[in-house]
């Protein structure tokens, strides 16, 4: 089952809708129609629905019953969505309590800035702030001439998760998406700490759904790749990963307490502009995809900043 | 005015308070007798007062009138709080949507570790779950032997801020408060990246309070000092400051949109464990006294790790 968010013109606010092989269902109208049919109510799903919050959704408990019913299409409730052109896709995950973005991840891209692989995934952060839509404008700081892209396999918790072993820390993985970690490199390298070239608003173009575990054969068996202008700039592999999905979800519950909605953005493969001879970033005009096979496409057009002050 | 968080042993969930220089004020019970007197309602308050996220709160219009009658002590409305041993004060704002962390940020403090005073304030982040109370207890991580203290101006940001020039930054600026900055030292040099020593459970203290901003004189005449079992271990002033609030907030909102709640812990002066020779770190049963004269005191014993896996 895929998780995505949308609008269309008729309606004020996003909503939450669900893909299965049989079809997409708005989850708002499903869940009223099953409320009417006299099935019981799940405490706090009304609100985390009205807010169009996958965030809220996850941390319930209580879903399972409705949401198995989504996922066999039961006709009694589930409500039919027809995406059309008036129907705008947005990051499935607006509202994450915390980005983790994971540096150095893949071989090839440590082989390619000179760096060996860390025996330890070097962390740092985004904000929800930095969450944009699949297809949403990435607008240039007015401060930096140097922004990359960086294709990456999203990684949606899916459990409070504290201490687990690598072997169980899966099960703590609800879902994968794309995302693409948008870093002003001229900002990233300003002082020893790379986050101001990472936080910027719009910098985390994700989506266009989030599939759940259960319905991915494997997370090593994935192709990465981006393209600007149609031209082909990364192309790797998760198995070429450093620290694993399940390694990750491990090693982060062992610092901190882990909670439903948290994103990892779990590092990118060779081919970031930065490392081109000579580097060549994105600019005004631009459009940028970045796709995993299976998970989907992300497609943004970069836009020139207008002076703020 | 001084906003504080509270429970006591009678109530299901902690509550929101002021303190004026003619007293304490439940929030919640002054509000409902503030309506009840025909007062208009505003919206969204019950809800931020109901789960005491000061973040809420603090983004809503329209709370001016209603804290205006608590400022001036309205007898009308103002229903005192006595506080007394059964009260347990926590953290004043415990859902921040971001803790912006300042490294490198005193003359003293750089000197010390051997840096040069950066052009640019190095960033990094804590998330909500290092969110601490003033008295509660700091685990000691399983994985760490060097963890450390930090005494900290803590900045709250007040309103929605975007390209702010530093010379209008500072009425983005509700408050100031106390936080102790606490790093796990062996986790944050484990990569280039500091997140892995910062990020731990409880690992930011801070309150005991939050004083408005239009009620301190100057945030540049503060003494922050950190004690560890009685001994002075740090003795610093803001003045010494190498980006003061006004430039960090002027900065950090060139980099993304900050939003009221938002906590800025911006940085330590001399005297961190680290730097002692040899090193002394924190250990259990130690018991470590942050203060800013004129906002509060932190007290937090430190406490063993129980294994967890």
């Amino acid at each position: 089952m895929q998780w995505i968010r949308y609008k269309t013109s008729a309606q004020r606010r996003p909503r939450l809708a669900v893909r299965t092989e049989a079809g997409t269902y708005d989850l708002q109208a499903s869940y009223e129609r099953y409320r009417q049919a006299g099935e019981p109510a799940v405490r706090g799903l009304s609100a985390a629905l009205q807010t169009a919050s996958l965030r809220a959704l996850l941390g319930l408990s209580g879903t399972e019953s409705f949401l198995t019913s989504m996922r066999q299409n039961d006709e009694r409730y589930a409500v039919a969505l027809q995406i059309d052109d008036r129907t705008a896709l947005l990051a499935p995950l607006h509202d994450p309590g915390r980005i983790i973005g994971i540096g150095l991840n893949y071989h090839d891209h440590a082989r390619e800035i000179g760096q060996q692989a860390p025996p330890f995934p070097p962390l740092f952060a985004k904000w929800p702030n930095s969450i944009n839509g699949p297809y949403g404008f990435i607008d240039l700081p007015s401060q930096s001439e140097a922004v990359d892209y960086e294709v990456e396999l999203g990684i949606v918790i899916g459990a409070r998760t504290r201490c687990v072993a690598p072997a169980d820390a899966l099960s703590a993985i609800f879902g994968y998406t794309v995302i693409n970690d948008i870093s002003a490199r001229d900002l990233q390298f300003q002082t020893s700490q790379w986050l101001a070239g990472k936080i910027c608003d719009g910098f985390a173009p994700m989506g266009p759904s989030i599939t759940e575990r259960r319905d991915l054969p494997s997370w090593a068996e994935l192709t990465l790749k981006t393209w600007v202008n149609g031209e082909l700039r990364q192309d790797g592999r998760t198995r070429d990963m450093i620290h694993d999905p399940a390694s990750l979800v491990s090693y982060l519950s062992h610092l901190m307490t882990l909670d439903p909605g948290d994103i990892i953005a779990s590092g990118t493969p060779a081919g970031v502009g930065m490392s081109r001879k000579p580097p060549c970033y994105l600019k005004a005009g631009d459009v940028v995809r970045a796709s995993i096979a299976g998970l989907g496409i992300l497609e943004n057009r970069i836009r020139a900043s207008t002076p703020k002050e």
